[in-house]
């Protein structure tokens, strides 16, 4: 019959495959081969500049007038060209585990990607989570506001806080090892909100816990409504990179782009949140100062810090971004 | 100066390892189209074989005696292996994002490896963390029984199981697409374990926490040891591979390998801890029972089904494991 030839076939098809799959992994080995001549050629070479960087330096000490000539002023520019491109070599091919946090959770693996789509990916994936999270996080608000005396809301709520700020953590390390430059700050700040949420976990309900949900709340619901501005201003910034043909449009699931606000119009609401981070930190500080620091509070302290330093932190970083954005 | 034609010579090498990245990036990019062409045959070859199979049942179905034909059951023989030859070549090369769990911390990417040594670094890193985290595991178990009734420390230890839980569940997804012969089970007891911490963390102490926190302490204390010996096991086969010369020696680094115990010498223990699991869910449903089942102590009745879940699927996925292991 003709079905015992199309079987034969597909038999010789799948063994062709077979032979491209080896084949495939030969090349992928080689390629990770060559991968590693590269690494072990540019810790040669960054030896070799330290090297030749040190020993100008003595030259000069040993004859200042050395160090006034053309040549001397040439050769320690052209050093420093060399640094850069090592550092820049090195950012793109060294394999990377990136910080402590991603060895927390992943362990000591490379999580460099190589290839631009798979890059640009993982940072789409990363907008994509925080769009998404966005609506969950206003919708835990609503029913603080509710049900603010039960103790498994506000629990739930912290748990679900842990979980957001962890993998907002780990993905933003994972970014940074890609090539991204997003500044350490950012992911600085949801370390210290993890500190914030693990705080709340350990407060106690009543008391001080009480007295301090409602403002929580309040503060909450601004920063759920402006963060989901800022994500939308993030997800125009990718619109805009892929039309500048940074990344190939292919890449991009086809998702609404709509409305995004400008940086400008980002700003005030910024601004707004982050005054009100400073704020709360005052509160909890006047109320511990009026209880005496009671250690036995020590959540009232300890968000007060929290509050302190996130507040400080973006209001400085957020400054410092547009400063360079629109005067330098 | 000779250091000037030094520099030269560095900056030609520089420029030779750009270039070296340059075609390290397409040779890695040229690889990734040829497993692009792998993958899509595989997909032509699965629909093709499926196309056969329907209309080989179908022919075997309008003529019956076609069905005893020697030739009949060679081709649907010949159908079934090129089945399996597919399934494996589909888990060596398709990409996989894992499980949902996977997602939901990582984001949709690729998290298959494609080299040998690779995948073996991240089997060494999910055991080397089992190893490095059981005594503090144990240590917690100490501080609960020094300080059962402060609340800072029950919630201290749950929130550590929770990040325990979550990261062995991550690398064990990981570890799953990557080749792993891990059995479902354990993935899900690290999720059913995932809620219980959950649980325990919406437990207000006092009253039915308060009642039960010794017995979870003994428990807990037997738990980490037969952990603590499970791992030493594993750390054994994962030896044991290395000298059958599964992986390289070269990735292994040297750590000590010392006494391991077999898996018979672990049998008693493995029970005694299941048998305990299912002792608590009896405590735990004994007590609710004795309380009429009341609702708001909904974690009692949460815990003995926790319980009850891991104790019977540890008992019948040990007891299936060494029944293939010794009998089969
Ligand atoms: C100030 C701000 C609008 C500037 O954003 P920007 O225009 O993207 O800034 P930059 O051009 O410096 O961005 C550089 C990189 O960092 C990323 N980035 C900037 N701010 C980020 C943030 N808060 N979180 C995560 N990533 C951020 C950008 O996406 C970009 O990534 P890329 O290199 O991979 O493309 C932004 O940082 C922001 O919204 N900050 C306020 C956050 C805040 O205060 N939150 C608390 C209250 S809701
Ligand atoms: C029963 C047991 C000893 C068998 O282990 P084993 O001999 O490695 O079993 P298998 O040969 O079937 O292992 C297949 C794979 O699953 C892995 N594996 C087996 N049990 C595992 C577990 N509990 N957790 C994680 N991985 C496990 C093995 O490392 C092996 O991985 P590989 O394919 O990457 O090499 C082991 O499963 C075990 O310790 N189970 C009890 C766990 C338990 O009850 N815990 C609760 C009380 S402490």
């Amino acid at each position: 019959q003709e079905i015992f030839k199309e079987v034969q076939e597909l038999q010789n098809k799948q063994k062709e495959l077979e032979e491209n799959g080896l084949k495939f992994r030969e090349q992928y080995n080689e390629g990770y081969r060559e991968l590693g001549g590269i690494i072990s050629s540019l810790d040669k070479n960054e030896k070799s500049t330290k090297a030749l960087s040190s020993r100008l330096s003595s030259l000069i000490k040993s004859d200042k007038s050395i160090a006034s000539m053309e040549e001397t002023k040439e050769l320690s520019k052209q050093l420093q060209q060399i640094n850069l491109k090592i550092k820049d070599s090195k950012s793109k091919f060294i394999p990377e585990t990136g910080s402590i946090f991603v060895r927390l959770f992943l362990g000591q693996v490379n999580v460099k990607h190589y290839r631009e789509s798979e890059k640009f990916r993982l940072k789409q994936e990363y907008e994509k989570f925080k769009m998404k999270t966005n609506p969950q996080f206003l919708l835990f608000v609503v029913l603080l506001y509710l049900y603010p005396d039960r103790s498994f809301v506000t629990t739930s709520w912290q748990i679900w806080l842990l979980y957001y700020y962890v993998t907002l953590a780990l993905r933003e390390n994972i970014l940074l090892v890609n090539g991204s430059k997003i500044r350490n700050w950012w992911i600085m700040h949801h370390y210290i909100s993890i500190v914030g949420s693990l705080t709340n976990l350990l407060w106690p309900t009543g008391g001080s816990f009480s007295y301090f949900l409602p403002q929580i709340t309040y503060f909450s619901g601004c920063q759920g409504i402006v963060q989901m501005l800022s994500s939308r201003y993030q997800q125009g910034q990718l619109y805009k990179q892929v039309a500048m043909g940074k990344a190939s449009v292919i890449d991009v699931t086809g998702e609404s782009d709509g409305w995004t606000p400008s940086a400008l119009f980002l700003l005030p609401f910024l601004l707004f949140v982050q005054l009100f981070q400073l704020y709360n930190s005052f509160c909890f500080f006047a109320y511990s100062y009026r209880n005496n620091f009671d250690l036995h509070d020590w959540q009232v302290i300890s968000s007060g810090l929290i509050f302190l330093l996130l507040g400080s932190g973006n209001l400085y970083t957020t400054i410092t971004t547009y400063y360079y954005k629109y005067f330098k």
